[in-house]
């Protein structure tokens, strides 16, 4: 059950009026995470929830609770919780998105004003701040609404929305409230939900549509050395006392090579290696060793062979090095020994790994090591925050319908794909619901989400539209 | 020849006024480090030149030329040049001192104004900002001319001030007056100058006169190491590309060991060991491990051997990591990969070494420890700033005359010291005047110098004064 021609031709004929939407949306400088613009996010929370009204939509606005913020307390922007059909006939999806955006400023290196949706005519760009996370596909969402409403179109399935305001600034209370309304049973707003998607990360590439069946999970450290009761004077102390930063840099440099080998033993040793059939997933991905290194702007890979690099990226663990606090990091010259640094580093991890089980290998390997040392300074490790991996079954209905509906809109079959980074709510779905999730990009991979000039492709936006509205028909069609 | 018995006389019966005059020095908040305080230090530069003219000095205030500090162009405060005594029959003494301080506010943690002096009835403390470092010292002098002139005394040897108000800021424009002023010869301010003596560092501990003179040189470097255009984040990219972090902390864990020893090949080497003779003069000092403890704050010496900390301190090069820039410095946690970052460390050098010989060896070990990381990020070596070490001969007159002079007013065999740190003016009087110079401080090791509630004690100051005093007699009596 491929959708109606006439949603696609009505999405094709009013793709100016959708742009507009988008511009309206954008106007609203909705900055989670700058005291001063939380007026906007709430702004922006009420404006969505008229949009969802006036299309049909029954919402509830919830109160997330208040937080401290630049050291001013804040109420959180609401949450907006929606309910659209309650055929028991019909499948039941739940929509997830966001609607604040990062903080922009045209002075960041903007080529425009960022709170104002430029339509560049050559290249089809819409540019502005959230036009591709994540106001874009909450539009598009909309758009599929008002398609159905204009044509008087039943919907093929029900739909039930969870948008927030908070997600660029740790989706503060939305856990709690997910978990709470998946206890309630028939009260809850989750009741029902067959299975979940996500509109909120993007294509590999700029070419080639995909879906997302994984993220990695995170453990996050902070190795602390001290020694001395304050920072010492190179010229009086070099030499004559341990040193914090020599014991913590002989630390650090023992946790991973510079080819992405984790030293940390039974870290790497966790993750089955990849047979060859899943090798062939990642060979066939199209996105080459060249589109890596043309995002990252160096030729840096960290090997010639594409399935190597790909999977360190989507499915093996990682340790990168942050930083360290307490020690000396301005420019120019400064003979100090700093008394106190803490080392920041933090390992990606991939199923079966967890923080509870990684953290103690951390801990144990990392006081092993200090023990050789022989310093006379002080270790402690700690973990400054987790997460767990997720990793969904991509021979899912949900998974089928989103490949249907891209070969249908696209005529192209989607690359399959794991992310390296982490989008903690899609676990916290999966865990609390039960149900299948599927992260359904409508962005490409070179929107510069979070960065200067934003965009979202027209086409984007507009096939994108019309592939959000067929993976609910083609989600109907498919006996779960 | 000792110093005539009512030249110490003098110096007692007078202390109270010679505390009144280190208190009006320390009221002028002669800040050289802060743009809004310049006119603090010339003003401080006229109140000092006016006492040293009324004390029969004849003095030139010379234009050192201005300089940038906190993006404005400020005139350097003017360095005072003096000279006192013409007697070809006469040994010529240059005294060098600085009338700037450091930055002091009350809300750094101070008990006291900073600016005010305030005298500690119960511990003989005079406290404020610039007591010890340098005002004290000049203030000594002052007192020796004073007490001089109100008995008719004359002075046994000729002298040369150079008085500074740039030290504690680069010792801007100085350099080039002490090497013009020599080059002049008869028409130079330095000419015939026979030794020099500064008071500007500090005893070891609180207890023993000491005079010093050895200086450690040094070597700063900056290891730059860069791979991607811009920051990366971490889920998107660690185990796919070569990390600059990674690489950069490698190196950097190859330069020092836990325990001192310096990595690199050539630079521990290039020193010799020392006999059993110089180790002895070593288990001598009036220094212990427990004082290096204590002033440090804890139990974190380097060795259990006396020796081989000391001489740590005082006669062996230095490797000490500072920190890095470019990194995530901050507290919390940041998932960031940074794409450029800077290591710094630097090497306090001992003769023969110095940083023509030994940075090549530092460049060309980074280098080839580099290569063997098969990164294909890219490294960089700069060395930010160096300086030779010194050592002076302690069997000269000058350092006779301080020792005689340490013996009659302490009655103690004074410490033999060699300083970890850099006094960059020692070497440039050594060098252009091609003279001994002698450091004979003041102060004690636990004045707090460059720290909260600096002080120098009363004891160190009337003492002080008289040692002063005393030295110009004793280097007067010595045949050269």
């Amino acid at each position: 059950m491929p959708a109606p021609a006439q949603f696609v031709e009505f999405v094709d004929t009013h793709a100016d009026k959708f742009i507009q939407r988008l511009a309206d949306a954008v106007a609203i400088p909705s900055v989670s995470g700058e005291a001063g613009r939380r007026e906007d996010v709430v702004k922006m929370a009420h404006w969505l929830n008229g949009q969802l009204n006036s299309l049909g939509v029954t919402t509830e606005l919830r109160d997330l609770g208040k937080h401290v913020m630049d050291g001013q307390e804040l109420s959180l922007p609401p949450a907006i919780l929606g309910r659209m059909g309650d055929d028991p006939k019909k499948k039941t999806i739940l929509i997830y998105g966001h609607f604040d955006v990062q903080p922009a400023f045209k002075s960041d290196g903007w080529d425009t004003e960022p709170f104002k949706l430029v339509i560049d005519s050559k290249t089809g760009r819409l540019i502005g701040r959230g036009s591709t996370d994540d106001k874009g596909p909450i539009m598009g969402w909309l758009n599929v609404l008002e398609t159905h409403k204009s044509l008087g179109l039943e919907l093929p399935v029900n739909l039930r929305f969870c948008f927030e305001g908070m997600e660029e600034s740790g989706s503060e209370g939305l856990d709690d409230l997910i978990v709470s309304e998946t206890k309630k049973g028939k009260e809850g707003w989750f009741d029902g939900v067959d299975c979940v998607c996500i509109s909120d990360n993007y294509w590999l590439n700029d070419r080639t549509p995909c879906l997302t069946y994984g993220l990695r999970g995170l453990s996050y450290f902070k190795i602390v050395v001290q020694g001395p009761a304050r920072d010492l004077h190179s010229g009086m102390f070099g030499r004559a006392v341990h040193e914090p930063m020599t014991d913590l840099i002989a630390l650090m440099s023992k946790l991973v090579t510079p080819d992405g080998k984790i030293l940390v033993p039974g870290v790497d040793e966790m993750v089955p290696a990849a047979d060859d059939e899943e090798k062939k997933i990642y060979n066939s991905l199209d996105y080459s060793i060249a589109d890596v290194e043309d995002a990252v702007g160096g030729k840096i890979a960290i090997s010639a062979d594409k399935a190597t690099v790909l999977m360190g990226r989507m499915r093996m663990p990682s340790l990168s090095l942050h930083g360290i606090e307490g020690a000396f990091y301005g420019a120019g010259a400064k003979t100090v020994i700093p008394a106190k640094v803490s080392g920041k580093f933090s390992i990606r991890l991939v199923p079966p790994q967890t923080p509870d089980k990684i953290n103690p290998l951390v801990v144990k390997y990392l006081e092993s090591e200090f023990a050789k040392l022989n310093s006379k300074n002080q270790l402690s490790v700690e973990c400054l925050h987790g997460g767990k991996p997720w990793v969904a079954d991509i021979k899912h209905w949900n998974y089928e319908a989103a490949i249907k509906a891209t070969q249908a809109v696209y005529k192209k079959q989607p690359d399959l794909t794991r992310e390296g980074g982490s989008i903690p709510v899609t676990l916290t779905f999966a865990e609390s619901l039960g149900v299948n999730v599927l992260l359904l990009p409508m962005g490409r991979g070179d929107d510069g989400a979070h960065s200067t000039n934003e965009k979202l492709d027209r086409s984007n936006y507009i096939e994108g539209t019309k592939l959000l509205g067929t993976y609910l028909y083609e989600a109907a069609a498919i006996s779960a």
